[in-house]
């Protein structure tokens, strides 16, 4: 019965993943479309989902920054993205008027996937966890006592102000708005700027691995202390080098020194979902979206 | 009626604040006794309880760490306190026990705060606030989507690590587990520890004036990017210094530099509720429980 499919997109910055299915655990089909332009982009995305014979629901968690106030006229937009054409586009709206009028479920991609790696977890109604992705740029996303937070827009963990690693004082940081701010240290790009490759790519022994653990300990260290996860998940493409996670998951124990409440509990953790996570959280929003 | 009334603790690891009213908005009766060991002063706050004529249920917002997990057997106990003998106290136990089997509210001192100043700023349902306090300690309780945060413990942003401001970098800090953590950096006996006076006795030009703002504005900034509040409430001893909320707004808008999403509504502001924010949310809390 086509009609009860759900239908789900992770909006990047480069490239959409498009997957339908009748629950966020059995994706049936998916598909990967490139990011162009808007009007492009979305009505790609639109005749797959046409193709795949009708959704019951839609579930997007999308790059942003998004708008998501329910009683906010621009809800469901991306908003201000330097991203070009992509700023003030109606992503929810035009998807619903496209999909014949098909409630829509909105959040951040890395809200969608802090909902699929909590629900993943097994903390059915409560707990607490942030996935932070690590790549072209650092997101968080979070869910807080059981509930994604949104606050009065989303979490943009990426900006906050790390200190610097002694080893890592000449390095000015490449985030256009802040400089040396954890994005601007630690995202894919300034690992590039700095020594000329890939986290992946430099020798097991070049401090740049020490450095980069420490940045995102230290945004670890900063949920454990200031909303109190249990777990921070960290996914992206910089999140894959190879004992990344492991060094941060002992430099934020390092960090805390045994003194926040419940500490004995922390993890940092790679993905329970694996590369999924963004898109499983997309289709559970579409589930929700159906049920409302 | 008196069996209509409620009963609020603030309590502190130097005072206990107690009140008696129908309503957080009407306190009848408030009396301060000073934090002793756990059972005189626990006597002494059921004794005044008692002698007000019977309250209808207590709410207690209390110094930590504190146990607030209600499938717990430790809910309500402060638990791992370095407080001399208020180490594994069941307070709200003790109290409920004392007052005839009441029906206890329990929270953080500050999160208690944090609910008070939600209410008082009239974001009926929804909002995100957070209220830090600047004293003897550093801490932060967060209302984020209307709803206290509580995560696997409670929040402890007095913990996270400032960048070190380029004139404060020889102070090592008098955080016992952190040493230059925000609060061995920023609060009242860090202050004192390195200038030898409270930052309201320095003369208007010390550099102390900057270099605390900029600590406590690299919180503000943090909470802003990490859980997207909109504002920070700051209340405390130190925070009375004139013009220091105002610096540190000014600086925390320096460390945005436009950027997050929302961010025109960013606010850093002084307690709406003076310093009855404690005190009232702990008669919110004990209204809660009354209705439970």
């Amino acid at each position: 019965m086509p009609g009860a499919m759900l239908g789900a997109i992770e909006a990047g910055g480069t490239k959409f993943v498009l997957a339908v299915g009748p629950s966020p655990d059995r994706i049936l089909a998916r598909h990967t479309i490139p990011t162009r332009d808007p009007a492009t982009t979305l009505a790609e995305a639109a005749a797959w989902f046409a193709a795949q014979g009708g959704e019951s629901a839609l579930g997007i968690g999308s790059f942003g920054p998004v708008e998501l106030d329910r009683a906010s006229p621009k809800w469901g937009f991306i908003t201000t993205t330097p991203k070009p054409g992509w700023a003030d586009t109606d992503f929810a709206g035009h998807l619903a008027r496209a999909l014949g009028g098909v409630p829509v479920g909105f959040d951040t991609d890395v809200n969608a996937a802090a909902i699929a790696e909590h629900a993943a977890s097994g903390r059915d109604g409560g707990g607490s966890l942030a996935y932070l992705t690590i790549g072209t740029g650092i997101g968080g996303g979070l869910v807080l006592d059981g509930r994604p937070v949104h606050g009065i827009a989303h979490p943009e963990i990426g900006h906050i102000y790390p200190r610097r690693h002694p080893e890592d004082t000449d390095f000015a940081g490449i985030c256009p708005h802040h400089g040396d701010c954890l994005e601007g240290l630690a995202s894919g790009p300034a690992i590039i700027a700095r020594w000329g490759a890939s986290l992946s790519k430099l020798p097991a022994d070049h401090p740049g691995h020490a450095i980069i653990a420490d940045y995102i300990a230290q945004a670890c260290h900063t949920l454990f202390a200031s909303v109190a996860v249990e777990e921070v998940v960290i996914g992206g493409g910089v999140a894959q080098t190879p004992g990344l996670v492991e060094r941060v998951a002992e430099r934020a124990r390092a960090l805390d020194a045994g003194y926040l409440p419940g500490g004995e509990r922390h993890a940092v953790i790679r993905p329970r979902l694996g590369t999924n996570s963004g898109i499983v959280g997309a289709m559970m929003l579409a589930r929700a979206a159906a049920g409302a």
